[in-house]
């Protein structure tokens, strides 16, 4: 079955259209893939709907709150898809932004706010299987980490050792951690 | 001058079509707040733009991370706006989300994410003064606090006494804590 599916994958991918100079393939399944699995950083994912947020909590001696801000975006379709069947869509995009965060005594306690961008995490859901042989993509999901010095090219260069690891614990949610996400429900 | 801003607001509301049922002024400088200044709080600011994020440290012993997480959203246009001007234009809406927060160990270490909704506070930017003598209004802005509880009654009862205080600091940014918010920046 799997096999029968990256087929049909590879039928979609042979009457697509090449963007001159995008890198993207019209009629693909993704704007953030090519027609090789390379994955981009979607630029506009600040615009799209929040899904959640994850504090990490500082490990220093004598402080307190959170030293970094993982804040979650996916399209607004995708919100909707995923509200009416509990999955993500085939071609579902995850945008996890890093944020450093610093902490002050504010009117209200001592409060975290994010400050420099670190990086972000992108995920592409393909249900389909097709990028094989292609290390950035498996599991069901493409796989990307851009650091904030370079967001034109990702620094995974296997996602079975660069992501999948953290990942384990959700690996029944289909890899993703639903639970900080109320961006999910209505 | 305020007076002059005041007299032009009354001339508005008094052109304005009342919407049967919905409490709403057509017209108006607000869908979220009535005729008497009553405020309302939006039902899908979930689908605006996320400005940003505070995580409330948590006070207990031998805990860390954060105990809430009170998310921050507005409408696109809004965002538009301000990186054009730099100041929230009149009828910007802020919507700041309340939440309960869990800390868990995970694999990336102690990491905090939102869990029950306890309230929502809204500020409804009025650069005209409209609401002479509505205690929710004043300083530039409407502002309102809903708990879980009920989400169609504000428990604001004075804005002077029950919102201004924690935003004293921020007088100075229209009363607006922007260090907070990256979504504010392109």
């Amino acid at each position: 079955m799997k096999m029968l599916l990256a087929a049909a994958g590879v039928v979609v991918m042979a009457g697509a259209v090449v963007f001159a100079g995008g890198g993207a393939v019209a009629g693909s399944f993704s704007p953030y893939a090519d027609e090789k699995g390379n994955i981009s950083l979607p630029k506009d994912f600040r615009n799209w709907r929040f899904l959640g947020t994850w504090g990490v909590a500082t490990d220093e001696d004598n402080q307190v709150g959170s030293k970094g801000f993982h804040n979650v975006y996916t399209r607004p379709e995708t919100v909707e898809a995923f509200r009416k069947t509990g999955k993500f869509p085939d071609g579902a995009v995850l945008v996890k932004e890093l944020f450093k965060a610093k902490t002050d005594s504010m009117t209200t306690g001592e409060i975290s706010y994010a400050s420099e961008t670190e990086g972000w995490f992108i995920m592409i859901k393909d249900a389909e299987g097709r990028f094989k042989g292609n290390k950035l993509w498996g599991d069901g999901w493409g796989w990307a980490l851009f650091n904030a010095e370079n967001p034109t090219k990702t620094v995974t260069e296997d996602y079975k050792s660069d992501c999948l690891p953290c990942h384990e614990p959700a690996k029944k949610d289909d890899w993703i951690y639903l639970r900080g996400y109320p961006g999910l429900k209505n």
